[in-house]
């Protein structure tokens, strides 16, 4: 890993902790690698929609995130990014013992960097590819 | 309110408290109409991103429920909604003491229904629109 | 209409006519007021589908278009706007004499401004919704 | 290529010769295989927009009509297919030569089927990635 990308991961670590929604759902920072974020969750009840299933939302939670993050480990230190749009297709039901949500930068740009994500049930050994996510992240001077 | 909608209406609320994710954010459902469904959600520190404000993942999950209840408002009784596809731009940062979500139809199909969705804070009187959706939504008979 | 309004509408005009592609499709301006566009095309054989509907395409390029001029109606006089991303979703077949595309301001910003967009099928005194958008468009200093 | 694909290549072909909107924009149907098609087309100034590039709209219109051809790959002869909804992100300026619109099924399904879909601009030797895509395509029986 760089330097600066040490220092960059440091900064997205630093900011994933600040996140109480990610406490909330339980969420691990599980990868951060140039241009790739992985964020993680285990199954459990308080995440379900009604047929039992993880809700949507929590993929699209995690996804948004993992981009996010991804966008931030391109960008130059001091930058802070916000999600400008997110296009989810939900391709299977999220059934499965843990949720991996992946950000990956498509194409970095000075203010808006477009990123893909992907949503992976993990069962075992076994892994299903559940929602595929297109987004636009803007970068910004971070206001503090 | 149509006795067929006052049906619908019952499964639609019955189901939405089947929905443990909606109990872990603390979300309750405030109106349920022919093709318009509200969900909204107190701030608080448990649904935070790094700045402080909600998590888009918030917005987007309540908006993706409060959808599909505004599909199935509008759907033959037996039948359930799942969501095929979701896009969200995010227009403000969700600051305020109160998210609301809301759903509507925006052309209800027998396979597909299109849908139009919308989150605002609420701050006060002050109403702000954070976030516009457009979402599409599948029905089909229930599996039990 | 505002002075500074006609000198946006004088640019958007101009802009208009220099799309060669408009021209192909045989595409007018036919609204240009702050922060809505209107663009139509009369249905013909070369703009069809395999099942002699106006093809998808059509529709998208127009609203496109309506979408960035209406954009370009709230900016600066001097700035250009480029599409960033755009969803569709179609909710009928485009069938009908003539189509209009409308393009309409949801949110302006100094960078990004987010814009809903809409496109009918005209056919005698009826007016068909055929599909819904929700696009994202950057201003910029023009370049030359 | 597997006799049933040969068959639906043939679907597919004269398919896409019944489209008058494709031979407007002079666009050539490059390739077929389960679950990928091209179509590409030469730039040319009857496509352009007001830089001079490519129209946003040829690129969107390519890529809907490859992703649906390979939606039509994977489905049963005798099935048609319609876009449900198209999202694209515009990752660089369509200038070059030719466009190359790519479509490729990410899931298939019996009523569903979701694509992935990329335009590239080709310039000599080089290839550029200028557009990114999720859509929703649906397959029913034909009408006739």
């Amino acid at each position: 890993m760089s330097e600066e990308l040490g220092q960059q991961a440091d900064a997205i670590r630093a900011s994933f902790h600040r996140q109480g929604f990610m406490h909330t759902l339980g969420a691990e920072l599980t990868a951060v690698t140039s241009g790739e974020v992985h964020i993680e969750v285990d199954s459990r009840e308080g995440l379900t929609q009604q047929h039992g299933f993880l809700h949507a939302g929590v993929a699209m939670s995690l996804v948004d995130s993992a981009c996010g993050y991804a966008a931030l480990s391109r960008a130059q230190p001091g930058m802070e990014v916000l999600t400008v749009e997110l296009k989810v297709n939900l391709l299977a039901p999220a059934s499965g013992d843990r949720l991996r949500a992946v950000g990956q930068v498509l194409r970095p740009g000075r203010t808006l960097t477009v990123c893909q994500g992907d949503a992976f049930m993990l069962n075992g050994h076994e892994e299903k590819h559940i929602a595929s996510v297109l987004t636009t992240m803007m970068t910004a001077a971070e206001r503090n």
